[in-house]
């Protein structure tokens, strides 16, 4: 399972040094999560209709930041499911410009619900055997 | 080094399922990063007017997310610096309510000014002396 | 009704030109619009558990942009009611630092959920007594 | 002077009530704005480089909202330049979705600078003859 998602960087997501604001690129990030899942048929509005979820709560995030970007830059986040058990599955988003990594993120998430006994926690929801036919056998 | 920051979330902080859109998490963090170091005499005016330097690039981000927070809620951000070498500095957060860890973030960041020959990159700056007398000894 | 709202402005929320970028003096109104409502008990927990309405939404929001703001700059935003019928109110916002006006804003609200033939409408509620009774005789 | 910019709704755009948070409005037509300039041949880039000067600064801006957009939804702001003088411009924004008119913006923007005598103003830049071919007769 991969996707690319094309990022324009905007005037407004750089702060005064003119570099990309870096929470911005987990917004990013998440924008590609979403995409790589729809291209595989995994639109959010079928998970919700059909599974009763709402999405992919998040788990963990990270990113290594290796090259900046500015205002008018372009480049191409490739995502990548890179393991799953049957609890969580972990994303791999590299952010590429002509072929340099300008960096790389990853997302930890799971299927989830509140949970029945305390609204302030998250319940894990088992992975839905029509997702497992998509994602394949978990490692 | 220690810091507290207080966040109060706020109904646009939140996505249709009233949790924290995660991206945001990384925007306290941020600012929890400038408390810190305001609240040791680092503030970001004396840092570019006394040193010319441009604040604290970022070089990685990372968050394990616990518990979700919903719009209404507060808690506090204690912030302190982990470790640090003479190149780069790591933060680590703590998001905490009641004595419950909601999430655990951790940053690492430099001193950093334009590349004098590829404006594309960042340059690292070294720390300077006034600032090691305020961060001690590097590990 | 009348409540004082302080700005600081933040790295992240300046553009290259280390101006505020525009949408984020939106957020601060909208906040000042919650803080000035929760200063007159009219906190938003309270709103949406004693009257089943899920705050205020916006029917009309617009800004004059007088002077501009950079990173580290404080003011004050000074919120009041300035007008308001059975079906709508007015709440207008001017972004004040030592007396000059920095920009002023409105928001035009109505109490509002969703609405019951046509979920992609908002459905305007009547005002409860008790918010009648805060607000005083409507225009 | 038209342009049609369109808008894919993300989860991270709206609020708990699955409405867009009004200020991501104002973003979207900032970067409407910026589409119908490049759409014209007035790149950001190109104004910055051969006209020195940066970008339109926004003396006003203002929206009325008229049906909400919940995630998932898609619509196209058509953009075009209502009127302009030798010192400012201004721009309507039209959310439209499938002919039905969700909000409708405008922005009055100038050219900008830096003030010389303040730092905290800015400095109104005459419309560069370039330009004015492109934008036509003042009004």
């Amino acid at each position: 399972m991969k996707n690319e998602y094309p990022v324009q960087v905007h005037w407004g997501d750089c702060d005064p040094a003119d570099i990309v604001y870096y929470p911005n690129y987990f917004v990013w990030i998440d924008k590609a999560t979403h995409a790589l899942m729809a291209a595989h048929g995994l639109s959010q509005a079928l998970i919700e209709q059909r599974f009763g979820i709402r999405w992919f709560p998040i788990a963990e995030a990270s990113s290594r930041f290796l090259r900046p970007s500015s205002h008018g830059d372009e480049f191409t986040i490739v995502s990548r499911v890179e393991s799953w058990t049957d609890k969580r599955f972990t994303i791999v988003h590299r952010g590429l410009k002509h072929g340099t990594l300008l960096f790389e993120g990853r997302e930890a998430r799971f299927f989830g619900g509140p949970h029945a006994d305390d609204p302030a926690r998250l319940r894990v929801v088992p992975v839905p055997a029509e997702i497992l036919a998509i994602f394949g056998k978990p490692d």
